[in-house]
């Protein structure tokens, strides 16, 4: 049995506790929040569980085993740290860090102590998305064409982070799932509505060295909630559609096939197919219930999580490049190659 | 009654013909097309029509008022310049010309000859848009904050123009329409697939001098056809969803509402408003019949048609703008103010 | 050449002679109808075509080798039995006839003059019907248990027929056509809302021999339009839902399996099946123009059409039991067999 | 505070449990099943409630004020009965009993014993329908012409219940409640699939001595969720779809006015009125929490609930009614007038 203590019961923490206690293998023993309030809904719903208001306490505790952060984004990096050297394994909500060098030092400090570090990637541990990410492996939809996704509502405008950093993390984790290959570059525009605020809408594009092209498009301010992305291949193309109650994912067998030779300037000779469309059956555990299962097996056999700390890393290092591109109206930021980037960190 | 020579009968022609039997102030005399074949449905559907593979019988019959055009883009200034100097009334297709230098030169060759010019920008005409166009105007919606369109379908791959002059030209004419200001720059983002085509999949954004940011995504390889646009005030949002078969326009009273000051840098007083949505009914008749009869009326008065030559400028110099940005991945690319750029046009 | 006399150019009309001009075998020498402005209309667009307010002109017309008839319901059977009194193929809108009687005396007298004679159940010639029939024929849907569906909207309120007559007979032929036996009795209940009118909604029950219901849905006072029909089979369920604008058939693999023995009493062993889901791509022709298409071939081969008068038979009986069973609230009324009603009318 | 005991902790009592915790005047004391791993289930999640394999421990333990009943239609009756003459309110499941004898007997004793007798008709509870009677009561939709419901899914093949009990339930419970007379006739039809089952697809259609008629369609075996409701009015016209995420009421201005006299037999002059949609926002607050709060109101101040025994007789009045009709085929089953069947109950 692997105990857990839950820094931070807002949002995400209710979630959590209920799915720590649903897995088998898991459970909580204590949850600290500054809030007395937030911990007395605790108390009222598990009143085996250990309140208090000093994650400290959490960390003391010899009992506890590993750390869940869900806590505002700036102070992740801080308790991730504390946990680590804590000895405990750390699971985090996403983005992973404020910073890549954050990041980067987490992932190092694991390492070191032979810690499992997970990245609250949720939307990777869908059934959904792993469906797409089997469908792209499988080699159905052909080469990659593009990645559109559109993730839009009327959402809580945060003052920590911009909407970049609170919804464009889904669709970069997502990315970083399901593509072959890893950007070069990124353009982001946005505006920010509110004085003092942040961007609360935001258009990134990300460039890739092969033929592939990716686009983002997050606000907090939609009278409609909106979730749909389109992976276009050169044989078959998806559509995720995480509003449907059922069939989120689509798969088309449509697109165009470009015939015999291109040397003539004026003749394109491009064959358009349309075919049948299919809906696979989709897994539908609730994907935190399978996330903490993945970091339960991590934590027993020492493998890197689906969403460790490189995967957070590479989503950290797109989101500081996204939102220095958006402060200069879609000017092109270059991402260092990943291998060179973590060589650097190293350094 | 205004006799009306078409030239170009290949997908928009019939439309075209049609609507201007439909109108009881207009008819077709003459239909011009270099393919043989597409004149013989010309002749089977219409026996009292005269048809040619020569524009210039057109032009040269003196029976004929005006000339509409449906044609490549690439001939629009040359078939508009002639029928111009030959007298004739001119709709011209959109967009209107493949250079704002050309669109220039026809709004003055029209001017001097008191002829009316029209660009054919349908849906400026559709119920839906004149709707919204009405609504902003009240100013129910308040500070229009955004626009934000998807325009996305499984589109003939063009050779001639990219997706951007195909595709986001209507909004650019919807956009146009009904916002209030003009952008004054833009940076454009999109992919060419396949060797030796044009960009067939692009986004733009468009900045403001205003607290407004709009943005187009662009697509001929998706597999589903989108037609969505929102767009964001202070006090009202509207979704456009042209694939609705009834309710395309839904007004949302949604939005958020600042409160108090902002001189605290962490508390945000933001407050979130939810109410009711509201559907209003719609003209349903056939824009390109609309937008005919404005034509006619214009031509009678002599006044400047709603979607006329300025609006078609208009839209070309942010075309250009946004495929030269595009070609360098983003590149902000500022527009010259138009008053300037008519000035300079004229010089 | 066929060369067709259309009766009747009111809402369907149209329909017919385009249809008929865009099929090659075909083509309209005359329309007639004793509205005055409709001829001008025909006129307008077909100058070729010879118009006249005395159907008597098209059935005297030598040129003239069959008869389309759109006309309302009540004039069915007079206009068809003239037709074929002179000689005239007869293609004849739904519902067939006023009553079975009328029905079984047209199929009569075309077989005795060897004349093709095809009802206008246009769905039918749908692709997605067409499709629905191949999927059930094939056996992919096991044993068919329920044909249920819904079609409603805000329409005309007739004064000749009831709503059933109206749009519960397109179920009807549809099902005829799909459905591998027929209905033994039926149960209707519905209301009239207007005095002096006909019932504007209804709901059908027909009950069959094997162990399978089917159920209609009709309203005229629906504020919303729904054309939605599910066909549930034991290994697979079809939905067909008409306003998609694509992926009208969807194939669910989704049921129930009955396991093991059911000598138990308090043990139901059903497993329930949840598996992909599957929407085939659908022939998109026009389906007037199809059955335009089967109708000249029918003429040819002497062959009985899909929809001929036996097709159109069935229909009316079902019709005539349902409106009887509804004037006394849901009676239920048994059909009498096929094979004796023929030979009865035969008598 | 009043401290609840939950019978049954199968699919309903988990919520009953969660939401009696979160109302501020409830808790759950205790909660009995007979399945021990449902117990754990309990104990797991709320340590402090007792459990217990026996409901009787419920009955007799005097610190229960109340009891809610989650268990088989066919134990309501008993359990209600001993828990009114064990001196608890009652909450109990829908549908109140299996005979509308029982349920008068239940009212007779709660009555008796002024105790609160409470039938758990959540919808009634929700948001939506609490804003459709609050329209309907408004008078904006004029008369109610028709009420047409279909709840269809995959749902469980039920032993003690056939599909009317278990799905129609909730449309006899929200007519109850929405309209302003009662039917006095009912004719239902239907089919079991499965050898020694009850039904699982059945159709109703409740007939009023107003100008009203209404219909619902059940079904356990549609591979489609649906759970839409149409009330039409003369003024206006109510879209009810719970699947909607949000929007779920759509209030149309659509419908038809008569004109003038109808002593013509072939004039009918029906104007069509096509006019804006509206969907008002809606209380989400969850249903149960609504209708326990009620509970708590109703035994403080002794007043009847919304929901009490005579709403719970109404509808099991039906349900027998319909289960008979069904048995022959939609033969008419006249409904007792409420008034007489209270006092032949009481007699």
């Amino acid at each position: 049995m692997i105990n857990v203590g839950v820094i931070g019961y807002g949002y995400w923490g209710p979630n959590l506790v209920r799915n720590l206690f649903e897995v088998a293998e898991t459970q909580v023993v204590a949850v600290s929040d500054m809030r007395a309030d937030r911990l007395e809904q605790v108390k009222l719903r598990y009143p085996s569980v250990i309140v208090s208001t000093n994650f400290q306490d959490l960390l003391d505790n010899p009992n506890i085993n590993a750390i869940a952060i869900a806590t505002p984004v700036h102070t992740h990096y801080d308790l991730a740290l504390r946990a680590l050297q804590s000895g405990k394994h750390v699971m985090v909500e996403k983005p992973m860090t404020s910073t890549s060098e954050q990041a980067l030092h987490l992932i190092d400090q694991a390492a070191r102590r032979k810690l499992t570090l997970l990245v609250d990637h949720t939307f990777v541990y869908t059934g959904a998305v792993r469906k797409i990410k089997a469908i792209a492996d499988s080699g159905k939809l052909g080469d990659i064409l593009y990645y559109d996704s559109t993730r839009i509502n009327l959402g809580l405008f945060q003052r920590d982070v911009d909407v970049i950093w609170d919804l464009a993390v889904h669709d970069l984790a997502i990315m970083g799932y399901i593509l072959p290959c890893s950007p070069c570059a990124v353009a982001a525009t946005g505006i920010n509505h509110l004085f003092g605020g942040t961007e609360n809408l935001a258009y990134l594009t990300l460039f890739f060295e092969q033929n592939l092209i990716a686009h983002i498009n997050v606000n907090w301010l939609s009278p409609v909630k909106v979730r749909r992305t389109l992976v276009g291949g050169t044989k078959q193309m998806i559509v995720y559609d995480d509003m449907e109650p059922s069939e989120k994912v689509k798969v088309y067998d449509k697109g165009i096939t470009v015939n015999g030779s291109s040397d003539s300037l004026y003749k394109a000779l491009v064959g358009y197919r349309s075919g049948d469309m299919f809906a696979p059956q989709l897994d539908v555990s609730e994907a935190l219930k399978v996330e903490i299962q993945h970091f339960v097996e991590c934590i027993r056999t020492g493998a890197e999580p689906i969403t460790g700390g490189q995967a957070g890393l590479r989503v950290v290092r797109i989101l500081e490049s996204a939102s220095l591109s958006m402060k200069q109206r879609g000017k092109l930021i270059h991402l260092v190659p990943e291998e060179l980037a973590l060589s650097q960190g190293a350094a």
